[in-house]
């Protein structure tokens, strides 16, 4: 029986259209974030499974993540997120590395989801973190890196929304503000994270299913519902603006208006799922109406590295997935046609693969990118074969060229061809 | 209990400083393989263990992969080689492809082994194809890849051996010429596999334990024995001689040192582990004899894309491991220091982050990577802090330079120090 041709379902093979596509991306991305001093690391694709139960994600490592026993017995994980796997490295030489560090990746992350839109189960997730910094110089560097992303694949800042609140904030909402306990607030979290996937009037009912009765009759769900409708950090109530936490926010805010990101507004319905986050929480939106959903999300977690056994390590950071990225910048129109790599497609005249060699050879030297067909076809089948693979030169060599020493060369998109020297049409396909 | 900080055994962290080494390899890699025409592609890492059970490899399967059950109950194996993939890529678009495809990836693959040096559970590997040709034009072309790959880090030709053999005429060796049948040919061929790491006296002993009495008697271990002393294709009986095999490898060998490969060798004891190979298999061995090993692998497997339900598929292909090739260009001393990607780092002097911000700006702008001390430390810790990352250049920037315009910028390596704008700062760092 025949094997089948498919991959994992929920898994992807990149052909080389694909792959130019994805390495377009990346590279665009490593560029910006380079700019800003970071350096690229990487880790396993297998981690022990302890990693991720520190963090009590019991469930999702029952439900979500591709566990197993290696054949020595030990748990593994595929990982489902860096951010583990770089707090582990910080830990390791917590002594030896020089702070502020900056570091980024751009790991494959696997998690066993449903398959749908957007959401595979191998994913790449750009990883960027700045470690060893307590103020928000650190909020403001990563957040001003995410908006850099955005402009230098040309979006219009109107495309994207940086929304940003602070844990601590609503903690003090939670606790000083409306004196709810640990177990409502957390169950509140949870609901306001999806408030706005809900009608208002569903909203309101199952917030006060949650607030117990003495907190409803105290009107505490309309001094919520006030709350959640700040537009803007001066909307809060005085009780909760003399939070430290809005000064922060007020100051990142300042500093990212000065640096020319426009787009950053406080949003106090802003939960983020990892429960890791300990202060300022941020997230990229898409505005796109039919595309409302976050693109990136990040945030102050100082605890991390401390579960390793050494002093902790305040660290500032966000992931960015490719398929929401890719999927923004193709809605956008962001994304430019990329051409293959091939700069030139030889023809061969007759039987020259040998005596062809050294022509071959001298065009490699000069830095162009060089495919033979070696196929023996007739020579509008091998234009032919050129201009499938997308190659804008074809230059065609035959015995007569090669006593010459002059070729061929024709531009398969304009249909313009000029008989030279390798050295002049080398200048032709460089431009 | 405090986590650990170690990752999983026999994988390794990638620093910066060991993701960077690992990018210049690949980098050099991608420049050399797309010189000739090919693109890149790639495929998830989980694949369904029915791939590689095919190849009635359950052996392996069992012991040596990573294997388990999806939590949909479906078999899947981490890739463990790239030529299964690749195969089911190239079937699944059979009808649509462009022929001769040129395509090469750069996975990491995972083997369930015993860490050793130079052999991980995770590793990387170059994988270079050539698929629809059925010529030695492609085994030429991709040898000539290998080979360009080594001196493009700088190898001299003396540091390694290219050595050839044919998978047919090994199989009308046992057969057309020493009559023997299947099962002692395979036995055989897997001694010969092993033949230089046995004494002689051993090989004899374990020769004759394989061939049958009668073709002992006949004097086949002797007459085995002297074709196996073979130096060069010449040395061939004349029986063996007249295999089309002959002819193509004296083709093959006669392009390649017209091509300038200087250290293609006939070795007739080249036997590759894959049982997929059908015709012309190839070797890179380093020649250092502390470490004469095969650093890469590959040949004709014309089968493989067949076993999905389309028509065969010429091809030919080699793999390369990282681990090997860095292990040689580290004893030629062939890797250079990489630096670090950061070229600038900026000493705060005073409370100044905040207008510092349009300097460290227009840095960037003129395409400069620029990290920033946010530590508030004193100017002389903040220099040991750039030192330490390995970056040449600190720009101090206070009160009083950023009134002047004009900015102090000092070579961490040489000590020179000099003042001017931001405009010709640039230019002295971009040398």
């Amino acid at each position: 029986m025949a094997l089948s041709t498919q991959p994992y379902k929920g898994a992807r093979d990149f052909y080389p259209e694909d792959k130019r596509q994805q390495k377009y991306i990346f590279n665009k991305i490593r560029e910006v974030v380079e700019r800003f001093g970071y350096e690229e690391y990487d880790a396993p694709i297998l981690e022990p499974t302890d990693l991720y139960l520190a963090k009590g994600n019991q469930e999702i490592i029952d439900e979500q993540t591709y566990s197993f026993q290696d054949r020595g017995g030990r748990n593994v994980t595929i990982r489902t997120e860096m951010t583990p796997s770089v707090s582990r490295m910080v830990a390791a030489k917590r002594q030896e590395l020089a702070y502020p560090l900056r570091w980024y990746s751009i790991p494959n992350l696997w998690r066993y989801e449903r398959p749908q839109r957007g959401r595979s189960r191998e994913f790449w997730q750009l990883n960027v973190d700045i470690f060893g910094v307590d103020g928000i110089e650190a909020e403001f560097e990563v957040i001003q890196i995410t908006d850099q992303i955005f402009k230098a694949f040309g979006a219009r800042p109107e495309a994207y929304e940086i929304k940003l609140s602070s844990r601590k904030l609503v903690t003090s909402l939670m606790g000083d503000y409306l004196s709810l306990n640990d177990d409502v607030a957390i169950r509140l979290i949870r609901l306001i994270d999806r408030m706005k996937k809900l009608e208002r009037g569903e909203f309101i009912k199952k917030l006060d299913e949650i607030l117990p009765a003495e907190a409803r009759a105290a009107g505490k769900t309309e001094k919520l519902l006030a709350v959640l409708e700040a537009k803007q950090l001066s909307d809060l109530p005085d009780e909760l603006r003399s939070n430290p936490s809005v000064t922060e926010l007020e100051k990142l805010m300042a500093l990212l208006s000065q640096a020319g990101v426009a787009n950053a507004v406080f949003d106090i319905t802003l939960m983020r799922g990892f429960d890791y986050y300990t202060d300022i929480v941020f997230e990229v939106f898409d505005t796109n109406p039919e595309n409302n959903r976050s693109m990136m999300g990040g945030g102050r977690y100082d605890g991390l590295v401390g579960q390793f056994g050494v002093a902790p390590v305040a660290t500032v950071g966000f992931g960015l997935g490719d398929a929401t990225l890719a999927n923004f910048l193709e809605a956008n129109r962001l994304l430019p046609e990329l051409k293959t790599e091939t700069d030139v497609y030889i023809v061969l005249i007759g039987d020259v693969f040998e005596k062809a060699q050294a022509v071959v050879a001298e065009l490699r030297k000069r830095g162009l990118n060089v495919a033979v067909d070696v196929s023996g076809r007739k020579i509008g089948d091998q234009f032919k074969t050129a201009e499938k693979k997308g190659i804008t030169y074809a230059l065609m060599i035959g015995d007569k060229d090669l006593e010459a020493g002059k070729f061929n060369l024709k531009n398969l998109k304009t249909g313009d061809e000029q008989n030279a020297s390798v050295a002049d049409l080398t200048k032709v396909v460089r431009g």
